[in-house]
């Protein structure tokens, strides 16, 4: 996060702040709750939100209750996606399911959903409100849509891959750019931009994030190493893999997806398959497709106070590593 | 639902209808949807919000749309609560869960509740949308105690029963009342008796809810006999059966409790404990107690138009089979 302003940075940590908030009286849920927010995550999306709805109209309190609202959006689809994944680990820690059950993971997944809408009522701009509830409902579409692809395996369509990252990730980042520059009262064609620059700039990180998932096994993302190939996801870079491969290749990737345990030999194999020059050349275009479109909407924002900082936050999110 | 008024009746399958309007276009969305919302439930929350917003003021189809939402956010509970529970009934036919997986539950109940939201934003009343955000939140929070407790067993206090009873069942009973009661634009004082009254019958009724789960083992309920028994939980009738019993019949319960088979012995032996004398006095109390309430409360609100159909509804809660 060096390419932040510090007053960008010192909001981002009010943001954090807020979230651990939670007055709750009783025992178990204020455990549950600090367990979740003590494992800090990236907060790609509040700092969208932050840097969108930068002006000096707005009283700074409004633009971090906005961001961490929007954080606990994240968080709470996080936790329940863990038990929609079965996932053991979040953020570097064992998950909410792991510690302690799936019944927990979604009793406070609606927990933290709805107080971000007591917050948001509280914030109490219909316009936001409605975005907001809209981008939930989506993401759960997106969600259940993927889910539902995962039995198609190998005639996925590339077209069905990108509505499903847009659902699940554009779509947050896009309502983040988008409310903060709501809550800037900024025009109407702004907000617009602002709105189209998070969701490439989603799609672009989703992109990315399904890169890092193969990465993984040669360095450190603070992830595990093919997950999503083993939940048995088609991602990018696999979707691009089977099209790439022989009729042999492509029967060992698809019969390996979705197994629990790869031997390192395999893993190794579909590394390779992964990495051939034909598919990481179809994978980065794809990628340098979004970036590039996600840069055309800031070059409309030049004259923004983000300016600079949101130019810094896509090429970082293009070539990071975690 | 023959103490009904033509209208009302008629209020509440507009209700059915709005409920199950779901447009997104994916075709598996839409049939999870359409199978939830194929089987009808009792929609007492809905009637409850229907009576309360009885008002020349009001548009019909403002009313029909608050219900709606209030069915809406009742349902997507009941789609977690299934997952949580692992129960493999809903409404007498398969639940979720089981038709599809508890994956699909956790994301369709997120869809739900999400859409649900959208309504209300629409509908465009603050304090309402910020009265049921809480409740949805209260309602979680409830639940997760609920499923702390169930750790507990003998232990549990009485009080902890009724907290919980109030959080999981009588705050949406109290939302429900009240909410419609705002959107009627009733005074702040008779929004509060509508609450109290909603709070007091909601409680009421989830002390039957308790009740039947033990009768249905003698007749037809629309639910499996021993529901909460066999998922471990103490309910009110099992808490005062362990109060009255001696320690052998407090060990005989407490061992067969969580039981996933009972043999049909065991389950009448169960069903003799809840059923003596002392256990039923008390239970049949605090049902009174509670019934008593709720009509205190109405008793302050006669002018209004929903009286006759409210007082029939308290009377109907209590004696009801189903």
């Amino acid at each position: 996060m060096n390419y932040l302003k510090p007053t960008t940075k010192n909001e981002l940590n009010r943001v954090q702040t807020a979230l651990k908030k939670e007055l709750a009286s009783e025992k178990i849920i204020q455990d549950i709750y600090e367990y979740i927010f003590n494992t800090e995550g990236k907060k790609t999306r509040a700092l969208l939100s932050l840097l969108s709805s930068k002006s000096s109209k707005i009283k700074p309190s409004e633009r971090i209750d906005l961001a961490s609202i929007i954080e606990l959006l994240h968080t709470a689809t996080l936790v329940h996606d863990d038990v929609v994944d079965g996932s053991e680990v979040r953020r570097g820690s064992k998950s909410v399911n792991q510690v302690w059950t799936n019944s927990y993971s979604v009793l406070i997944g609606d927990f933290i959903y709805s107080k971000a809408f007591i917050l948001m009522v509280k914030l109490g701009i219909p316009s936001i409100l409605d975005e907001l509830a809209k981008a939930t409902n989506d993401i759960a579409r997106g969600e259940i849509i993927q889910l539902e692809l995962s039995e198609k395996k190998e005639s996925i369509k590339l077209n069905e891959l990108l509505k499903v990252s847009y659902l699940k990730t554009g779509r947050l980042f896009e309502a983040s750019a988008k409310t903060g520059a709501m809550l800037a009262e900024k025009s109407s064609e702004e907000v617009k931009s602002f709105g189209l620059l998070g969701r490439s700039l989603g799609t672009a990180f989703q992109i990315q994030d399904d890169i890092l998932d193969y990465a993984a096994l040669k360095f450190d993302t603070g992830k595990p190493a093919f997950k999503d190939f083993k939940e048995g996801k088609i991602t990018f870079p696999l979707y691009f893999a089977i099209q790439n491969a022989n009729s042999k290749e492509r029967k060992f990737l698809l019969g390996k997806l979705g197994a629990k345990k790869i031997t390192n030999k395999d893993q190794n194999k579909i590394y390779q398959l992964i990495h051939n020059d034909g598919t990481q050349k179809e994978i980065n275009a794809l990628l340098e497709k979004y970036s590039k479109e996600t840069l055309k909407h800031l070059n409309k924002l030049k004259h923004h106070a983000c300016y600079n900082e949101m130019l810094n936050l896509i090429t970082f999110s293009k070539v990071r590593k975690k």
